[in-house]
């Protein structure tokens, strides 16, 4: 089970991963580390969650991981793999239950072009958020952000597909989806209104199981949001 | 073969892509662009070559890649795959001779996070140029740098291996290659006075056949060079 409480410095740091598991180094709230979550119960791996207080990292952390990044999955073995897409990949690879990438090589470097181009589209959902705490006027990134949603629209009518990869979920769709969970949190899910596919997609990602089992309210999430942009994150807000 | 000069805006298109090869659309002095070139070369793989005029992209290449970008793959199916790490693994599972990539999930996780460190390098070589032409103070931007091959030194030093991957050559020196060969062109290869492994590395990569085959000299980056910084690249330089 996960220790849900986050680790920080001074805090005893965890035994050795045990045999039979990984361990996944995460943050509550953190989209990236949320990616890895989503393949991990997917896929049903068996992991331990080590929560790190991102402000006040333990040194035994930053020993394992000098980047001090989340995600960072650990195995029995000591191995240590970071960066999200790198994590997720490496999952579907070493477990091959339920396998999320397709196996034709053309379909794979599809997701992962489709994957660069939304690298493109996270940095608006926070962007936004600063600029608007900035008192500044955001409309132009609204409307790019809006005209990036009617691309990923207009890619799912091409398709005729219900998820970006075909009709069941596959890699792509959790890599996107934790930025979606968020988009009423930050008050962007009126963006959605022009882009009807889209807005099917997120209401069938939020049926799924994975998603459910790392869903967070609208209201958490909006209460560690508040404090995470006053610059004071409770990493362990509704404990 | 190839036809070495750059098609711009006017330019006929050519014709679809036969049957027993691929297609690569280019630019002569393009970093990422090489990556691919030194992955089809290392591999053996049968394809034509594409150069394209960055500055005015004929209508036809921009239809099948919308973003325009270097390089670019086409199939004689009509795929198409860009992003140059993207385009390096697909030819690397889809022609399994000589094989790029070690077939470990975690060794080739491994090549991932590099990679990932790498893209963080890339940007120095430019901004460095950059600040000289405009007469800044570059100082700490080469400090930084410094520092980072340090860290790539100490991971051959760590490794105990000629290359990054081991003692043959794999996917991630090829991915770093581009930048190394350009560093006496663009000033900065003291900085590998202090890294003596790194510089064995790129004195070992020089020998390499493929590293070879989409070599330029010196003098003929220099020239490229000059004219890309003042805004007016000839692509067709040296031709």
């Amino acid at each position: 089970m996960s220790t849900e409480k986050c680790y920080s410095q001074g805090s005893a740091a965890p035994g050795p991963v045990p045999k039979d598991r990984l361990r996944l180094y995460s943050m509550r709230f953190c989209p990236f580390a949320q990616r890895t979550r989503l393949v991990l119960n997917a896929k049903g791996i068996k992991y331990d969650t080590i929560n790190i207080h991102l402000k006040n990292k333990p040194d035994w952390f930053l020993e394992k991981n000098p980047l001090g990044l989340v995600p960072t999955l650990e195995t029995p073995a000591g191995e240590v793999i970071y960066e999200s897409p790198i994590t997720c990949e490496y999952l579907d690879e070493v477990y091959p239950d339920k396998k999320l990438l397709p196996a034709s090589p053309y379909a794979k470097a599809q997701q992962k072009m489709m994957l660069e181009y939304f690298s493109k589209v996270t940095p608006y959902f926070y962007k936004i958020q600063v600029g608007r705490r900035n008192g500044e006027d955001v409309s132009k990134l609204e409307a790019e952000l809006k005209e990036k949603f009617a691309k990923l629209n207009e890619d799912l009518v091409k398709k005729k597909s219900k998820y970006f990869g075909g009709d069941t979920i596959t890699m792509i769709d959790y890599m996107m989806w934790p930025f979606f969970e968020r988009l009423e949190v930050v008050e962007l899910h009126h963006l959605l209104d022009d882009t009807p596919e889209l807005k099917k997609w997120t209401e069938c990602m939020f049926e799924d199981p994975a998603v459910k089992s790392v869903l967070h309210s609208v209201d958490t999430h909006r209460g560690f949001n508040k404090g995470y942009l006053a610059g004071t994150p409770n990493f362990d807000y509704g404990l």
